[in-house]
């Protein structure tokens, strides 16, 4: 007997046949012998639609009532859930963000979850209830409804496996399993069986988007196994978890590339402690990330620095830096929004030597050039041309093994 | 300076124009210089559509889930609300039934409010917010949603007006007051300017659709000025106080009628103790209401005994009655589906004798037979057949000088 929690997406409980068959196949696995929890999205569509009816009113309406009406949808398919399983003759109940004590901060519209309380959930699958918990909601400390931003049910799901330590975190949706890349973007793309917490991260973190990537970080702070399956079919999917069980002996296990970051380069800045400091505090004052920074120092103690942004806040940071360059005596500043970003990951390159040099020289070989490089353990991008994302990820592909016989 | 409960029904919040609507008059009662709560039942047709949707699963749905399921429709329109309300630049705070801590029973579907913690809303007030408060749910004590039935946001108001003491409770509708008939059939009803709360209540059992008879029982037990006034325009609607300020000197305030019950008469019933009880244990243990009970002596120690039904349990009913009949001698068992209870009432009947010789006798002018009579301290109903509701309702209102000039 083992303990479960089941994830099902918007689209598998998108309308009432769906909504039973999940109820099925949630009896299933109560029939046999498990406990099971299961955590739910909104219908697909009614966030949406919720999000419209507010903007009629006001395009920027007030952040903790939009948690109010959002939170409304999971706790509709809930109750729906519910009602099919009590139909069916099974014991079940319907739990909220506040029922279950899902304590968040108080981060209108992203909260973040510090806290689930297992008694609740304990206490009514020690009776042989099967528990439906809504994702994506919480309660802050004031009692104030809370959201946890788009796919937070992913997140509710890998918190609550981990509060009541679920054997497995099974999140249904409607892909199979995670790829080693876009499969509509890589035909050969082949489904991992299996891939580490750490890998998952990188991944999540540069485009693939199976799983919320917060989700995957508790998902590895807590060891929790998260099986990512499809709703709609009944064969394995692929599970990550803490370390290489039954691993995939690959040095790659995924290409990804992503699109959605802009570049912008100040050039002939003067060489002087405390000059990276200028440009990124002005630019962590406006509320932009920053994500990949290089500097090339010139000749002359003069360097040059680049950096990626968001693309929606790429207009706001080059006023900013246009700002800073003037007052820093920096030659120009230049942006270039047709980029994008194309990495390999897999646990096997802190073992295996060469893997950057084979990645650069693949690229070459395509006549795709290198704007920007950045490494971590088990992970390298490079930053082309945007025009370049796909040729580059199937060219990488292939040449690192991963197209499937 | 006044402390004003304001409660808009479905149509009043039906759109997102509506609801704008709405937040102006809001604004403007708060700018008068009041302090204002506000409470809200669902758009007009989400309840039914949540419903709709549970029925498609089962035609049985498990009680504390559509509780669970129905609490989203009001959920989200006080969301919207204070979006609307903070987007036009006023602080306002949205509260459901568990936050604004509304206890009540563990009555699904029909719960009732057991207490209302004054604190979260006197504080938000007392910080100049407006407060919109979720009609028709409340909490249990086990923390489970509940709702309170159908037109149950007129209680939440009255309930929520009497634990703060706030000064009125202001009921907006589609109509514009409480009338001396229903307009609709009697086209020279009149608006009372006001009535009493006992008035009221006899009224609304008897047919009134105005409000939910649960909110003037509130509104009588804790003695809260209730004002039912249309939400379309700024007139004012009628008052409904404990005991006549400003009332109307009339005898008769309203005539009603009502067509949802049947009548069920066994006769030649042994005129023997314990022989009453005997039928009516039979029907309250099929969970069916008997509302007017008449028992007729007759000859040979034999008596009639009649009383009314829902119609809606009028087969169940019969068939029990049938059964005990037989067991206890009887002669037979009539039924009739084809009645109406026609009904007048008023304060002023305690103190002016023969209303009820004169009600009589304006039916048997018009030659309407009275099947069954039953009276209260200010209310006299007639049952008579189906097809004269009508018309006894229009000679009544003109014979007890109601119609309006």
């Amino acid at each position: 007997m083992s303990l479960i929690v089941q994830k099902y997406g918007g689209t598998s409980v998108g309308d009432m046949v769906r909504i039973q068959n999940v109820a099925r196949r949630v009896i299933k696995t109560y029939e046999a012998g498990h406990k099971v929890v299961v955590v739910l999205s909104a219908m697909a569509g009614v966030t949406d639609h919720l999000i419209q009816m507010a903007e009629v009113i006001t395009d920027r309406p007030n952040r903790r009532e939009m948690d109010m009406l959002m939170a409304t949808g999971e706790q509709q398919t809930v109750a729906l859930m519910a009602i099919a399983l009590e139909s069916m003759g099974y014991k079940s109940r319907s739990l909220l963000g506040f029922q279950a004590n899902i304590r968040t901060d108080e981060h209108r519209m992203s909260a973040k979850i510090q806290h689930i309380d297992a008694k609740p959930i304990m206490d009514l699958l020690a009776q042989n209830t099967i528990v439906i918990i809504a994702g994506f909601q919480g309660v802050d400390a004031m009692g104030n409804i809370t959201t946890l931003g788009r796919g937070g049910s992913d997140t509710s799901a890998v918190a609550i496996a981990a509060a009541i330590k679920a054997d497995v975190c099974e999140i249904f949706t409607d892909v199979d399993g995670v790829y080693t890349a876009d499969p509509g973007i890589v035909p050969k793309a082949r489904k991992l069986k299996c891939v580490t917490h750490d890998v998952m991260l990188e991944m999540s973190g540069l485009g693939a988007k199976v799983l919320q990537i917060r989700s995957v970080e508790f998902a590895k702070k807590f060891d929790v196994p998260v099986h990512v399956r499809s709703s709609f079919n009944e064969e394995e999917g692929t599970m990550i978890v803490g370390e290489d069980r039954d691993m995939e002996k690959m040095v790659v296990a995924g290409v990804t590339f992503k699109k959605d970051d802009a570049r912008v380069t100040i050039t002939k800045v003067p060489d002087q402690p405390g000059i990276a400091a200028r440009i990124f505090s002005a630019v962590a004052e406006i509320g932009v990330s920053v994500d990949m920074i290089i500097q090339n120092t010139r000749a002359e103690h003069l360097t040059d620095i680049t950096f990626t942004v968001p693309k929606t806040d790429y207009d706001r940071t080059m006023e900013v830096v246009q700002q800073v360059a003037g007052k820093i005596g920096a030659q120009s500043v230049l942006g270039d929004k047709d980029i994008a970003k194309v990495s390999i990951t897999g646990v096997g390159m802190k073992t295996n030597h060469g893997v950057a040099a084979k990645m650069f020289s693949i690229l070459a070989q395509e006549g795709i050039n290198i704007m920007m490089i950045s490494t971590s353990e088990i992970r390298i991008s490079c930053v082309v041309e945007e025009k370049y994302a796909e040729l580059a990820t199937r060219c990488l592909h292939t040449a690192f093994g991963l197209d499937k016989e």
